[in-house]
């Protein structure tokens, strides 16, 4: 089988891969993601980390098996993309799988972002050892992917929003339009207006945006508040407990609900932050664990950084699997 | 195939009925649930309450194919019951399938009360439409059962404790121990324990106690919540709306998760208050629902206060199902 690719669509870059039949990375490449302009801008840049990454695995896109995508936002068959929240001017409906497919020269096959990288961790990262898992995406938003009795469960198409789980009743305003979603308190996007809030409005002191401008960059970035907690910038601090105290409570709701066996914290923020916030997280869930005697095994995502990616692989193969088994069948 | 029975055993009462083939209910009785005792105690009057129920139908207990039981609490294989909540002095591990079985001369199958009565609603009650669905018994506590692509979702067995998401990071103390749970503003436990409070330490007026010693009840029932709420007992409206503002948030952070497509609200208020309650908490869910254009379809339990007990004959019947195919395939 040739190799294929996969794209991971984040609210703050855009991750892309080559790999081989056995998920080997053959070449990788990453670029942040638009933070203005539209759909057409974001498809461009997908397209250009896929170039890049091709490059690196010395490939050419056209010689692709496909490239598989995990996107944000509500999709249906065709691979159109609607309502992508964090992503600029994608309120409507956006042809992502037609663009890909036209500018790159191969199929395109567009799943939800975390689903494919919850699928990816169970089936090659920290969930190998579970028949079902909750995989929860720590970074611009707070996202969830479910594996219930070894197989994805979507319900309807949009379950896992973990991120809007009410943690508590009227509390902080969500970048959703809502209140009191654990999203509200540890998406990174709302943690940056609330911070923002506080050092222009309020005049709390933070070296975060100083690090932001050091760096060049026009948001807070998972690295920027690694770096502010490493100083041990209380503002920074502050928030991150913050937001741990709500996974915790979010998280433990979900578990009380599901009581699955394995709990997986990926995304820009739990790759970055890694096992001592894992831990943390582990710790903030178990007041609120009604089993609180066999709480379940939380991992940081195993895959790291590349897991949504090669779960577009992932899901791509599959596909194309099912079309071949069901080709030889007739 | 011979009738068999169906005990519900639930914080406030003891349901049994006699049902045949076709679970049609031959008979039925009610006892109320010990609030002194142990084990033991509890164990009497549910073999009295089958009794009741049996004698109804004109039947003998030892004729009956056998009696299933719903039971709250950690169920063992062997119908051994530890650590149920809301019952009188059953902290420890007490063999109540042993018990009953001795007492009524046939074979006893317990299972979980909420699971089982969630299983009757999915196949002959409010849930027959649906492939997945999260049952809310709203009584003594807030328990929850999942049906999930047709088939009981229970997870490494203690799965659907709705009742203990997190509304309110530390906010009211619940009668798990808890702070902010669901069940710490909606249980009748825990409401019963705070309009006391209200009322016998901060001098708030209500009728509830007068209602209740006029009843000859020692507890605040379902009947009595209901019959102040129709006089307009300004503290008991409070009281309710309060529960209901949190079903709605801890249902939709559920819902949120898991994307089912029904709700069936039951258990002792839940039935008692019915349909406009059943709406009421459909609205409180919408502010909080991520996918609020599509929310999921909300019904009151349609096989009422019986609901727990004929699922634990369902249960029963199963069981004795597949005993019978494996025997036939030796």
């Amino acid at each position: 089988m040739p190799a294929c690719g996969g794209i991971d669509l984040g609210g703050t870059k855009i991750q892309a891969v080559i790999v081989d039949d056995d998920s080997n990375v053959l070449g990788s490449a990453r670029r942040a993601t638009p933070t203005a302009g539209g759909p057409q801008d974001v498809a461009a840049e997908m397209e250009t980390a896929l170039r890049d990454a091709a490059m690196a695995a010395e490939l050419e896109p056209a010689s692709l098996a496909g490239v598989g995508v995990g996107s944000p936002g509500t999709i249906d068959e065709a691979g159109n993309v609607s309502s992508a929240r964090n992503l600029p001017g994608w309120t409507g409906t956006f042809a992502l799988a037609a663009t890909l497919s036209r500018a790159l020269g191969c199929r395109v096959l567009v799943g939800n972002d975390v689903q494919v990288a919850t699928d990816a961790e169970f089936k090659l990262g920290a969930g190998r050892l579970y028949d079902s898992l909750l995989g929860v995406f720590w970074g611009t938003g707070v996202g969830g992917g479910l594996i219930l009795d070894g197989k994805p469960w979507t319900g309807r198409g949009g379950a896992g929003e973990i991120g809007h789980v009410v943690v508590e009743i009227d509390g902080a305003p969500c970048t959703c339009g809502r209140r009191g979603c654990m999203e509200a308190y540890a998406g990174r996007a709302a943690m940056e207006a609330r911070v923002r809030h506080l050092h222009e409005q309020k005049g709390r002191k933070t070296d975060l945006f100083e690090l932001m401008q050091e760096r060049g960059r026009t948001r807070l970035t998972s690295g920027i508040w690694a770096r502010a907690l490493e100083h041990g910038d209380k503002l920074a601090v502050q928030m991150l407990e913050r937001a741990v105290r709500a996974l915790g409570a979010g998280i433990a709701s979900a578990v009380n609900v599901l009581d699955v066996e394995g709990v997986i914290i990926g995304g820009g923020l739990g790759i970055r932050l890694g096992h001592p916030y894992a831990k943390l997280i582990s710790d903030a869930m178990l007041p609120h664990l009604f089993a609180d005697s066999r709480p379940p095994h939380v991992h940081v995502a195993a895959l790291g950084d590349l897991g949504g990616a090669i779960g577009a692989t992932l899901a791509l193969r599959g596909l194309q699997t099912r079309e071949r088994n069901r080709h030889e069948s007739d």
